[in-house]
């Protein structure tokens, strides 16, 4: 086992923000396993990369020795919003939840051993509490406490009202901490207010309060924005290994360290090698975006998949001279659509004319492969894409949707 | 019974506020007994006149043939204040609310009559809730509707912490409401928010919204303040009939008549008559407030004990020229001190010498006899009173505290 200030380097490595080290180390010098507490929203089961920075750093403890809490949040999600208004709270009923579960326990589990992990659902004690106990917990906290939480100061001021019930919420889930006797909490940057609470009740319950660790958000593959999905800029772990090669090859050389630092098991010094080697020319970058989206392959799907994954790309893109990055052009399907029609429309030549002239004359290639019938009809099929490079330096990818 | 205008007039009289006629006329039309709902406070169980102005309003509803529940609320009594911040809300045992619920069924069953009034205990249903139960009721209220309350207000702008089961107390409060299907609800005119979260709560829950009644406060003996025990204005109902016909004595014939509205069975029409009475001098006001007087005696004690409260007054103040309203002066107790020192003391004389030869002139009574000691002297004992008379105009209460 590694030292304590050894694990705590490990383990606040790529956070956003934890609270803190001296109670930290004052809980690894027990030697023991502590409880690591992760409460997962039971209504949104696919998950995407972004959801996965936690999961790996849950991994990280999980390495270390200690044990893992996967909460699932059904206790709130049986209720959904009694007042009615809030869309984004649908009410579950039991069998949804625990299909929800096992989907969600499928796609952590490609990541944390489930063997060291432990599912719980917090209807076990919350639906246990009396009417008593719920006011107890509910004096733990104050009025003015609770409207500091961003969402409720932004609500109270713009009188967007704010249910009595959604006071109680954070509440339950701090009182989760207690139930549990976390040691750590972890969650995203937006979590940070809950997870405080659960550490201001375990004060209050008598309880050694829990550390608090948040992740970062992580940005979605153009770079800037976070990775979601309606923003569509995000990889699914239940992505095709080919999407998720093709995706990753696309992503900036520094979301790559990003991605690096956030969604593998690499270490502080181990990045900065890798930096290291890049900037001194060692290694090319395109090299070390390769190996990140095997890793990521490996994980969600198969060693097997990320070698053949890679071997599709090099195919495709490296050995026929395709660049890394090829824009995007998004159509809609559509069964025999003109090859010229379908490159003028997408700025790649001036007219129809020009594109059939140019199919005929044989600078036009689909996925690597010459086309010479300059009046050639392609069904546009949804889910299908394919790279179109007419002239030398003019790529496309077509993506139908 | 009286049709259903009548009855809302009834209802309606003295009142501070009601809501509304329409409702009530509609319940009325219905010719069944109506669930009136009072809530008491457990932890006071010494009630005054003030308290019983509520009281008094529930005797008509019982007059009127309708169903009264006298509703202890110990769900909240029991868990009293769990922040520890507030000495006003003791936690009680059940021991102790079950006492303080037998003093006060004692107090109140003076007006009331037990056989027509149900004693309910909210901890009946309200420890039946489940936690879901709780959110749901919760969701029906807002955070700015709760703030909304005139003591939220001011502790939220002054900065003064709200714990958050606080706001849960007006709701369970107001799922009284809902557990007891009340028709009408009665307070004073500080429970007129909870009296409404209990009106907006059975509308949540599908039921038709109770009425609210608040009746106003009512003032204490020096006709200005609120009869309270601190500023030591009460009558208290276990206070000797001696006490309440001196006190009741002492009160302006303006108060005189708001106490009839207030704590008596009169009508409108009949307190209507009675001011012309006086008005218009058929009746002196000291024969009315007599009335008054006997008829509290009669309420708290018996018609005897009224009788008797009358007999010694006319003894002691109409037989010996005795003034109805008499200034009290309070001393504390003390062994041998000299009639003379206390009438300076008191301000009825300007020195020792001037009492001494006052008493030996013969111009000195003591309740209506005659000194002629000019060193009298006196033990003042705790409890005790008389009434010192010096000349002919000039009359003090000694009071013994």
């Amino acid at each position: 086992m590694m030292s304590p200030q050894e694990q705590l380097e490990r383990i606040k490595f790529g956070v956003a923000e934890f609270i803190n080290d001296e109670e930290m180390l004052k809980k690894l010098k027990k030697g023991k396993p502590l409880n690591i507490k992760f409460g997962a929203d039971p209504t949104r089961p696919d998950i995407h990369l972004g959801h996965t920075v936690v999961i790996n750093k849950l991994k990280t403890f999980q390495d270390l020795g200690h044990k893992i809490f996967f909460l699932i949040g059904d206790f709130t999600a049986m209720i959904g919003d009694p007042s009615g208004k809030n869309t984004t709270r649908p009410m579950l009923t039991r069998e949804e939840i625990e299909e929800n579960g096992r989907t969600y326990a499928k796609q952590i589990f490609k990541i944390l051993d489930p063997e060291k992990t432990e599912i719980v659902y917090n209807s076990t004690w919350i639906n246990k509490m009396t009417p008593t106990d719920i006011i107890k917990m509910s004096a733990q906290y104050t009025v003015a406490q609770m409207l500091e939480r961003d969402d409720f100061t932004k609500r109270y001021k713009s009188g967007t009202p704010i249910a009595i019930h959604e006071f109680l919420y954070p509440l339950t889930q701090g009182y989760d901490s207690v139930a549990l006797h976390s040691d750590v909490e972890l969650g995203g940057t937006d979590q940070k207010f809950n997870l405080l609470v659960g550490r201001d009740l375990q004060g209050a319950y008598g309880q050694e309060p829990q550390c608090v660790l948040t992740m970062p958000i992580l940005e979605g593959i153009d770079g800037v924005n976070k990775m979601s999905k309606s923003l569509d800029n995000y990889i699914s772990v239940v992505d095709t290994p080919k999407d998720m090669f093709g995706k990753t090859m696309r992503i900036s050389d520094d979301l790559m360290f990003r991605w690096y630092e956030l969604l593998t098991d690499i270490t502080a010094s181990g990045l900065a090698q890798l930096k290291a080697d890049v900037q001194e020319k060692r290694k090319h970058p395109r090299t070390v975006k390769v190996d990140l989206a095997k890793f990521l392959i490996k994980r969600f799907h198969s060693e097997a998949a990320a070698q053949a994954a890679e071997d599709e790309f090099n195919r495709i893109f490296v050995e026929k001279g395709l660049p890394d990055e090829v824009p995007d052009f998004v159509v809609a399907p559509e069964a025999q659509v003109g090859l010229a029609a379908l490159m003028c429309k997408a700025g790649m030549v001036a007219s129809n004319g020009e594109g059939s002239r140019l199919i005929q004359g044989g600078g036009v290639q689909i996925d690597g492969e010459k086309v010479s019938d300059p009046k050639l009809k392609i069904d546009l099929q949804a889910g299908q894409s394919f790279v179109i490079k007419a002239g030398k330096k003019k790529f496309i990818k077509i993506v139908v949707k």
